[in-house]
């Protein structure tokens, strides 16, 4: 087997960093809407809402875990975006990260119908549909709360991408935190874990364009009709958009009111001097960091 | 936007540590306040008691991990007092990080109200009220339960925020427990969660001036009135001073019962011959520490 | 006793793997089986389907902390299948590892049984029995609901098992995730949890022929008789066959998507010229690797 | 406040130590306890099952980082026998150890008392009874199910223990898992909560003399009267006993099966041809171990 798996081998660094992106966000939904499933076909007594939010943030963990080493373990466009303004990613790698996002999204989506087809049919009756009693669109994609108006949803997926953002880049800022690589995907994780307790009733905490999209792309095509595009009064765009400027806004607060203000390093000082405008350079400066000690006391 | 983040830069110790603690209280409340929110305008279907108690817990620690690395990651005025009487924070910052914790805690409960802006009109039906079936007050600070008098309330309080700081000296306390830095912003985090299940229920466990007063004084400009300070017979400054009698009574237990007896080290032994009163002994001192292994084995 | 021990000592190998395989299974069914005892003769007052949850993933935390440095910490026939078919362990080992992880996990439900005795007695009238309002067989092994079919209940195991090798591989590649090795005995644990979590409500998430099978032939002897074969259309088989075929699944999925795309190391480049067919190389190439970082930023 | 707290330092090991047992087993009854009081004063509104396992898994987490780099941390008469027997503490010690740890969960049987004063008296209507609806002595100790024999009850106390002793002895067998230190804490504290989970509801899993004597006695002292010795057909001596019975059956388990069975270490050899009966050589012992890999693939 080790032969024909070297047989195989892609030397192609995007081909690969798109691959495992795809797997990372397949893991990612299969746990996340399975536990949806599992909690509205089994009625709320094999899952409840506390399940869905700890099945999507070990989603998330696992996701990162199984791309991190090889795609950096984005598993969001809204992410890779924020990433690219920061200089910390190509912006040619957006596109091709983002389409094979949103099909890793697809695919778990299918894998998840596959596997609760009984299930689906028993609850469902037969019926594939978006709202109502026996309603099964939810299981895939988001919708909004009946009382929540279309500004409301735009800075509920602001506010809640914007946290993300802000506790990502806290955890991933080795001058700030200096977690060690290991713990980032589980800490991951219990970001989205208490931004679903604490930001997921009004539209179910989508904060992801590819969480989105793919599994909504999927229930139209496998018989839930155009009204997964038209329910909500058309909510299928903003979990697209919002996300994308929340994580831009979160990226800004985190960057003007922590990151600019570390003290410079002696190698930033010296870049500054040759105007070196190298892609390279934000990398480079991650290896000569050093950390930075508070004045005052640590509280623990 | 390197360059403008590089332009932004203040070099004042003190300004970055108080917007550090800023962020790290609203990002403490965003999370903690929010899960409120989303199980009282939820009623109870997306999120209950446990939510809310982990809300708070993971609100702790992503608050200090967004602040820790640059002002110590206090989050609460009890905690730096404390830390001022241990002579290990400079007393002269306690009243520039009391500011700025109550300042983010302000912030945040108004970004929760934003965020929840159409929740709260449908559940409370439009009446923003303090205390009867649809109070919406308790989303943001505490009131006692029924029962509880003022006594029972000033114990209830003293005796949480004296658990809270006996168990965040023990987990900072080097030659006792040496835990790495990056873990224990996750173990304050738990103090909470278990706090909370366990001290939870009588008043809501402020343990904290800043927590409760911020969005106390949101509470009043936005529309509840001064029924948030009038309600629980002038509950309001309970949560202000009990915490700061708590936290020194857990500051001196910990100290009476375990630190003071620790071995003491070369360094220590000296600079009592040479009674400096330098400020920065503590600090010192930290850095030569030598664990000393206790006698008998350990149970785990 | 130190002298007593010291008599005891085997010096087989092959004989301290399987006295380690069966104790970690043991330990792994006595808390996973346990929590199902205590929730359903609680009538789900004592415990919920999330303890369950937290049961089985424990129990898998502890018992491969229990055997991990023994044996390897496999407890599950269909992950020693898996590590076989990839050279990772040698194919003699496989029967004997079965069959010590089968004993244990018939042991481990005969002190469920034992320990839930009164507490069984009180919730069934006496009465033994699989299916029906105070049936008890379901505590130790696994039945599928009745809405499943015989494909849907293989389809949902093969699933649930290809997610969990996924899983393990990405946590055990050191290239991939260079997750320290005291920390895989927690996160095997938590995918355990979220597959509880999201893939449970079908059938009950055998994912393990071990598992299923020994307290299975338990409860044909202790006095549920024969039912325990015939009951769900005779869906024993099931749990027995399916994992292995998801295991190997989830192994090619992970092996083709990740691990075959990893760089060459050196050593691996001259082996290949020299074409050994050792049995030991993988495990010397774990010992030369060299973590090759992603080109694009890491997300976190 | 530092030179006071120089003045009172204690130079004897047995009375730091003693003092260390003694706020350790404060905490964890402190936090263990509370939890039980919040979920029935609240009459489960604030609390469940849940929340008392976390509670006790928590307060062990944290008495055992209180006072393990004191005293070991033990926190538990029936460890401190074991490691005795083990000779890896002085049995000289054993009986100093017991008391501190039972007059801790004596105060903080107290402080809860204190704490929820108001809580149990509107609770239970100023009557201080041990059975019935309104009960309030099952807040402090533990008592039998109804349908609880007494051999019953004395397995499950066995059988609980003897699963703590296995679980904590691995968790501490370098040789096995090495494990680092300051994560010790956490696992002793998910021992506890998965035993909770799965053995907890025939008897309360006190599976500890002190965390259910002190408590017991305070009750007796405090109003709620003999009944607490009486109640359950004089339940109060099985969780005594069978918890110091059920630590040896663990430990002889754990030590026949696993620990036995370690390839001898160079210094061991050495030793046992000197015949030294020497206290220290377990120590000792332990500094020079060496890690043995398994043979077989690890499955994590």
């Amino acid at each position: 087997m080790e032969k024909l798996l070297r047989c195989c081998r892609i030397r192609s660094p995007l081909v690969r960093e798109c691959l495992a992106e795809c797997l990372g966000v397949y893991v990612m939904i299969l746990f996340g809407c399975g536990s949806v499933a599992q909690s509205v076909t089994s009625q709320e007594k094999n899952g409840q809402y506390l399940s869905i939010n700890l099945g999507f943030a070990f989603g998330v963990t696992f996701g990162v875990f199984v791309s991190r080493g090889v795609s950096g373990g984005h598993l969001n466009p809204a992410v890779t975006l924020s990433l690219c303004v920061l200089r910390r990613h190509p912006w040619l790698k957006l596109p091709f990260y983002t389409i094979f996002q949103v099909l890793g999204a697809f695919l778990a989506a299918a894998t998840v119908a596959l596997q609760y087809y009984d299930a689906i049919q028993n609850y469902s009756g037969g019926q594939l549909t978006v709202s109502g009693p026996n309603a099964t669109a939810g299981i895939f994609c988001t919708y909004p709360a009946d009382y929540l108006s279309l500004w409301g949803g735009i800075i509920d997926q602001v506010i809640g991408t914007a946290a993300l953002l802000l506790c990502i880049l806290a955890l991933g800022d080795q001058r700030n935190t200096s977690i060690p690589d290991y713990l980032q995907p589980l800490l991951a994780g219990a970001t989205v874990l208490v931004i679903g307790m604490s930001m997921g009733s009004n539209s179910g905490y989508a904060l992801n364009p590819a969480r989105d999209l793919g599994p909504r792309i999927f229930t139209y095509i496998a018989g839930w009709g155009d009204e997964v595009f038209k329910a909500g009064g058309g909510w299928w765009w903003v979990p697209l958009v919002a996300p994308c400027i929340g994580a831009l806004v979160g990226t800004l607060i985190y960057e003007l009111l922590i990151e600019a203000h570390h003290p410079p390093l002696f190698s930033e000082t010296q870049s500054s001097c040759q105007e070196t405008s190298d892609n390279e350079t934000s990398d480079k400066t991650n290896l000569e960091l050093e950390k930075v000690e508070p004045e005052g006391g640590k509280s623990i």
